[in-house]
C-alpha cells in the first residue's frame, strides 16, 4: 500500500517521522535530529516541515498529524493542553489545526492538576500511552501504570483506557546536568553495572536527594573508589530514587508491576532498578506506540 | 598588637586571608577571588601563596594556617583526613607541614562513614564549627546541630565539643547547576520571597525530588505563574527539602533547634525555611567563626 498519513513526533531534540499507509503500517521513516523544537527558530516550524521534512518523505499533500512540544509555545501553534483524566477520544476531539491548504493537526498536552495541586504537564507521552492501549484491548481494562523514562520521565495510572493522573520526573536532566557541570561531571560511561547497582542501593527511599548524591563524590574522594565508576553510580542513584518514590505520589504505594515505555536501553536501566524493589515490568517499544497512537488519533479524527 | 599570624580559608572559588595578632585579632585582611584552588593551576599554591597572598598582606615571615580545600588533591598538598568522631585537639595533631623555611601548616579535612556508610567529607567546615565553639564555652557541653549552608552544605552534629557525624548536601550546587543549565534555567534574582515560601511548601518531606523540581516547570506551563518567580520558587523547593530531610539522615529526628554557621544572607534563607517546619534557628557569622578556629589551632599546634 501506499503511504496515506505523515505522522510525527516533534520533540524537543529531535524529530522523528513515518508514512504510514491506510491500515497504519509503517511505509518509511526518518531522523531529524537538528529540527527538534529548541534547535529552529520561533516561526521556523511550518517552514522547515514544509522544505525538509514532506520531501525528505516523499510526504507532500499527505495529511499529517504531530505530537510533541511542537504543541508548545516553543514548536508551531500552542495547542492548548486538555485536562486530565482524558482518554484518546478527548485528544482527537481536540487536535489543533495549523495553517495551509493540508489536512495538517497538532496533538495537544495533557495537563493535571499534579500529585501536591501544583500542576503537571506533558507533551507526547500522551499519545505513546494511548498508542500502547490501542494495540492490545486487554489494555484498555482495569488500572494499569505506565513508567516512560527520559529526560523528564513520566509516571502515568491509566483506567479503562483513560490517563487518569500522572507525576513526571527530571531524572534524566537531572542526571545530564550534574554529569556535565557539576563537581560530579565525568566524560566516562555509565555502563559499570556494578557501581549503577550500588548506586540504586544507596537511593535509600527517594528521600534526601541532595544528600545521597554527595555520595557519589564522597566514595571517591574518602573511600577510594575509582572516578570513572561515578556516571554509572550517579545513574542507579537517581533512577533509583525515583523508583522508589513515584509509586508513592502516583497514590500506587505497594505497586508490584510497571509498565515500561520508551528508549530501550533506558527501560532497561528502570527495569533493573524496579528489580531491586520487588517490582516487576514489562517493556515496550516507545517508537511503536507513537506511530500506533498518531494513527489512531488520525482514525478518530476523520471518522 | 603587630600581624603576628597569616591565617587563610583558601576554598575551591576563593582564598579569604586575615592577618591577627597574638590575641587572635584581625589586624588586615584581604579576599583573593582569583585564587580558589579550582582557578589555579596544579602546584602553582606555593609560589602564589609566597608572590601574592603574603605580600599584599605585609604577611611575609609570618606564622600561616590554612584550611580548606587547600589541603585537597587540587589544593597545595594533600592534608590526609581524620576521622570522625574528631575534636580540634585531633586536628592540632595532624596539621600538615608544608615546604618552606616559614612554620605554614594545612588544617586536615575530617572523613566520616557517613549516614549509609558510603562516606561523607569536609575540608573547611570543621574549622568553623570548632571555631564557632572555641568563641562561648557553654557551646563545648551537650549535643549541638550546626548546619552550615552552602555549595555543599554541611549538616554536623557536636557532642562535648567533638564532631561526631555530619551529612553533606549538594543543595547549593543543584541549585546554580539547575539555574545555568536545566529546563528551569533563569537570569531572574531569586528574591521573591512569596515563590520561596511556596517552593517550601511543594518540598514535602523532602522525598521525590526529581518530580517537586518539576513542579518548577509545571506552575509556569500549566498554571501561568511568572517565569521570573522560578528561581526563587526553586531556591525554596532545594532548601526546604534539605531542611526537612537532613535531620533524620543525622539521626536527629524531631531537631527542634539549629545553629546556622555562614553566609548571613544564605544562612537567613534557611533560617525561614527552618521556620516554617517549627524548627528554631540561631544565625552566626562563619568569617569570624572560621578565624576564631584557625587561631585556636594555631594556639594548641603551638602551646
Amino acid at each position: 500500500m501506499g503511504a496515506a498519513l505523515l505522522a510525527c513526533d516533534w520533540g524537543t531534540t529531535n524529530l522523528r517521522a513515518w508514512t504510514l499507509d491506510a491500515g497504519g503500517g509503517i511505509v518509511g521513516d526518518r531522523d531529524f535530529p537538528g529540527l527538534g523544537v529548541s534547535q529552529i527558530g520561533a516561526g521556523e516550524a511550518e517552514r522547515r516541515f514544509r522544505e525538509e521534512v514532506r520531501p525528505a518523505l516523499g510526504a507532500e499533500g499527505l495529511p499529517a498529524i504531530l505530537c510533541g512540544m511542537v504543541g508548545s509555545n516553543l514548536g508551531w501553534r500552542e495547542a492548548p493542553y486538555v485536562d486530565a483524566p482524558a482518554g484518546p477520544d478527548d485528544l482527537a476531539r481536540r487536535l489543533m489545526a495549523v495553517e495551509g491548504a493540508d489536512w495538517v493537526r497538532i496533538v495537544p498536552g495533557v495537563r493535571f492538576e499534579g500529585f501536591n495541586g501544583r500542576g503537571d504537564v506533558m507533551r507526547g507521552e500522551e499519545t505513546q500511552a494511548f498508542g500502547w492501549l490501542a494495540a492490545d484491548p486487554a489494555r484498555r481494562q482495569g488500572r494499569r501504570v505506565i513508567c516512560h523514562p527520559g529526560t523528564h520521565a513520566k509516571w502515568m495510572v491509566l483506567e479503562e483506557g483513560r490517563l487518569v493522573r500522572f507525576v513526571t520526573a527530571m531524572t534524566g536532566e537531572l542526571f545530564a546536568v550534574l554529569k556535565a557541570h557539576s563537581v560530579l561531571k565525568s566524560d566516562a560511561p555509565a555502563d559499570d553495572m556494578d557501581a549503577f547497582d550500588e548506586g540504586c542501593a544507596a537511593a535509600g527511599d527517594g528521600d534526601a536527594l541532595a544528600a545521597r548524591l554527595f555520595t557519589a563524590r564522597a566514595r571517591v574522594v574518602g573511600q577510594g573508589r575509582p572516578a570513572e565508576s561515578t556516571p554509572a553510580y550517579l545513574s542507579g542513584l537517581l533512577i533509583g530514587a525515583e523508583v522508589a518514590a513515584l509509586p508513592r505520589l502516583l497514590g500506587c504505594e505497594g505497586l508490584a508491576h510497571v509498565d515500561l515505555l520508551g528508549d530501550p536501553a533506558l527501560c532497561a536501566l528502570y527495569a533493573r532498578a524496579l528489580e531491586t524493589r520487588g517490582v516487576s515490568s514489562d517493556l515496550h517499544d516507545g517508537e511503536a506506540a507513537a506511530v500506533a497512537g498518531l494513527f489512531d488519533l488520525y482514525r478518530k479524527a476523520r471518522s
